[in-house]
């Protein structure tokens, strides 16, 4: 019998780190990391009725009034009743449906209590924490904070293409199981789109690269994916032939070595230039992906719920305006939305699902994953010595 | 950003006591107060098949032979079998159902072992817990006893009203989510009634008050609450005015001050006296909460299953005799049943569900909460050092 | 009250050992016993296609190829993913489904990974733990190992008689509630049958006896069941009559005493005589039961899955050949897998889900427990003895 990875022979045969305590803020990060905007739900879903959420394990809820989005903890510190089981009994507050306990929505302190009458002692010396909130693509964002600190404005967080440029777009919220984490390390993996995605519908014509040649490359607050060598088939000694191309899909180019930055979108739209994106795929903190393709631009966002949970937020945006614009909402809601924000994503969710790491033997494409690791140690250790929060703070969450 | 009661700021914005410490015994009761009779189901539930309960923690096995109902731990000391699995063999005994053991139903010892012969030598050595049982009020009662102590008469602890006057009554036995203590706490709670239950059915023609000054008054085991100003509507200085009038529903006493005891009914029957009632809602021990209506008294037991559940046991009581209780059941079964036992009371049964404290941040009228506190810290105390029990027994329950 | 077996009272009414502390092993044991071979599944069930299962605690992948049955532990190295995902990319191998990484069948060596290319620098160097696999009686059994030992052979585990004869069979495997060693004890347990199963079906006819006298007979490495006594029927004092004769039932034989061996079957077929098995039931490690019948053979092999269920793998053999087999297939078809493996076996499956020890109280007739729980301790101190590892491999797992 051989023995391989089993608990009693694992340090023998499989040499080298294989937990994650070379990334102590990454490793501690089982709820996400604090101190950023994270997406919760449409803007076009959010009424005056108040809705729950939970995001870094934080419990919240949303509500609008007057057209602006509100964030509160979502707890009535008279008994622990969620405050998202309650509704609004005067304009600007939301009320708790037990005793009508009635907390401004700005700043959360509480205005009446409408069952001690107006001269309750405790009106206006009690509150529940608020939260930042914003709008963005057509989504209310939440700022969960590191300690009090004042949230850093949103569009530094935002991709920078997202800020100014006209676009249209197209996605899906969706909860998946699985830590947050595990989804992100799985957005920017080198290694396992070729082989997972080479049955997707998405790529029935187009033959996936048996393996690559990557490089991480950084640039300002993002890591791009560079691929030097691209290969279309194998042969495993011992073992047998592999490829993905098959007579029916169209040819790929010529095996290409030193390829540079062809995986780069020639162009996107007249303001955003190729060069702007030295790499097909990058990513940034606190888990934001993006997949440039010659005409689309397509993110994710991992939002992390708890430990086990995540929310997969996937946005397809086209830099265009006015009838152009039209032929998009025809292509993404007639494919992109079923194919690639669905089954393809969906072979995504499967692995996220199943993942069980640490323990782990990392290979020579999970360059990819410690770069997103080293890159997020680094601008968390940044942002803790920025906020003058350490990282008991963190723990704390 | 503003600030609330979030972990980090809680003691800086929320003052004053958030936990239970101050009583101690209540705050160890989760799975609630031994030294008790509790209701467990209806008499005529119960037959010669033996039936499973969880009292207190308590796993119990009720069955009735010869017209008598019988309570036992349910588990054979041989294997751990629950004895409801089993049935009945012989007159007077249960068996379980696994090798035949067979337990005398008054005393629990084993009286034969079918599969060991009339030999067995450990009959009549073993034997299985047994448990007081009484039937009041068309139901079995139980006693979890604090250690081994003979249980206090059943009389004793029922509502006076109920041990000597004929009357007809009408009830449900619910099992609910929630730990007992909210669901007793919810019952007497002065300030949710009037929001909470603004939308009842039950209270669709009669406005409920928007909030009241109240006192809370013992009298022997009881303690009472006595409302002394009723306010039917209220501004509440920058956010507005709240009433729950309706041009629908009847016009409610003027705005009332110092009403006294105009809470209480004016007469129940003919022998049992207003004066006896100083207060409209009236509670004791185990957590037996009293309303008292003109024609009717209400009822709620709530009986601890375990941390997280309780049976809600509601009771309609009307003093009367003769024919017309037959008025009583048309009432009973085409209203009472359907609008207060059931979709008022399960308004109180999603609060009880959703409240988590502590912490918890009281507020004046929850003078009713802390007096229930207060009363049970006492009447346990007292028990403790009546029984000679200590506090350890209770620990160990 | 009379008390009773409650937690405060234990100590007093119920004397003698309650707990498992005699035999060590054996209560360390709840996901069994490792070093021993067990089935897994019916062979005709094993494809290409890689299936997971659970064995001691120890998740494991099962493949076929080319005709040969193969066991891997069910984890990628890489990630994590467990491997029963993946599927077959070369001959003799399993792919994981996430990067391709590539496992050779027989020695679990990482043989290629797909997406790194032929110069992946891992394969070769990592490797996953295999099994040892054998197939027997149409099903594929597994070797879980102590430690790194190589098992002993599979034919010295079976029972001897299906090692070189000739036979047919039919038989059940089936999922189950419960720890293995209820399963186990339950199976050799001489005083339930006559009283659980009273009211099968598969005794329609023939009445169970009320109570016996019961010795344990060791020989080799099995235990033997032989009855002294049997007794139709017993009067109980103080609690009445008990007996399963009925009208419509065969007679019993005349109460007998001193029966010696007549529990024996007289010839099972030429080859395997009668006195190999000195009484009716026996039982091996690691909790393997035989039944045997004039014409038959009932085997029940309890397999641990992990501490809270177990495999139930029933199996009725008849020592015959040619025609004469079709009888057998037309009679286990026809009833035993309905009445035997299906009603009878049910009610074992429903005591040994309910069964909770310890504490338990034992009495005379489990002398067929405490020998079992004997024979396994001292069976598995030999192995550990004779394999050189010690009992901190037997806590590890």
């Amino acid at each position: 019998m051989t023995t391989g990875e089993g608990p009693k022979s694992r340090s023998r045969t499989a040499p080298g780190r294989q937990d994650w305590s070379s990334w102590p803020h990454y490793d501690g990060a089982a709820q996400g990391f604090r101190g950023y905007w994270y997406p919760v739900t449409w803007s076009s879903h959010l009424t005056g009725k108040p809705q729950p959420f939970t995001i870094c394990g934080e419990k919240i809820t949303l509500i609008r009034d007057g057209g602006t989005a509100y964030a509160l903890h979502n707890r009535c510190p008279h008994r622990g009743v969620p405050l998202s089981e309650g509704d609004q009994q005067f304009p600007g507050t939301v009320s708790c449906p037990y005793h009508g306990w009635t907390f401004d929505l700005p700043t959360g302190r509480l205005s009446a209590v409408i069952t001690d009458g107006p001269g309750c002692r405790l009106t206006g010396k009690v509150s529940v924490r608020t939260y930042a909130v914003e709008e963005r693509l057509g989504m209310v964002w939440v700022y969960i904070p590191l300690a009090d600190e004042e949230p850093h404005p949103i569009d530094e967080q935002l991709p920078e293409e997202l800020v100014s440029n006209p676009f249209v777009m197209g996605g899906r919220i969706e909860p998946r199981g699985g830590n947050w984490r595990f989804a992100c390390e799985n957005g920017f993996d080198e290694g396992h789109a070729k082989y997972l995605h080479r049955t997707a519908l998405w790529r029935l014509f187009k033959p996936m690269p048996t393996w690559n040649v990557t490089r991480i490359v950084p640039r300002g607050r993002w890591i791009y994916r560079v691929q030097d060598e691209v290969h279309w088939e194998a042969d495993f000694p011992g073992v047998g032939h592999w490829s993905n191309k098959r007579w029916w899909k169209m040819q790929p180019p010529k095996e290409t070595f030193n390829i540079g930055n062809t995986g780069k979108a020639d162009s996107i739209n007249p303001t955003i230039e190729a060069q702007d994106f030295p790499g097909f795929a990058s990513l940034s903190m606190p888990g934001v992906l993006r997949i440039v393709y010659p005409n689309f631009i397509h993110y994710e966002f991992y939002v992390p719920v708890d430990a086990d949970r995540h929310n997969y937020v996937g946005v397809m945006v086209n830099f265009t305006e006015g009838w152009s614009t039209l032929r998009f909402y025809a292509k993404y809601l007639g494919a992109i939305r079923w194919l690639f924000h669905g089954q393809f994503s969906g072979q995504d969710a499967w692995m996220v699902d199943v993942t069980d790491a640490p323990p782990e033997k990392l290979y020579r494409p999970d360059v990819s994953l410690t770069s997103w690791r080293n890159l997020s140690e680094e601008e968390y250790a940044k942002k803790l010595a920025g906020t003058g929060a350490d990282s008991s703070a963190e723990k704390e969450a």
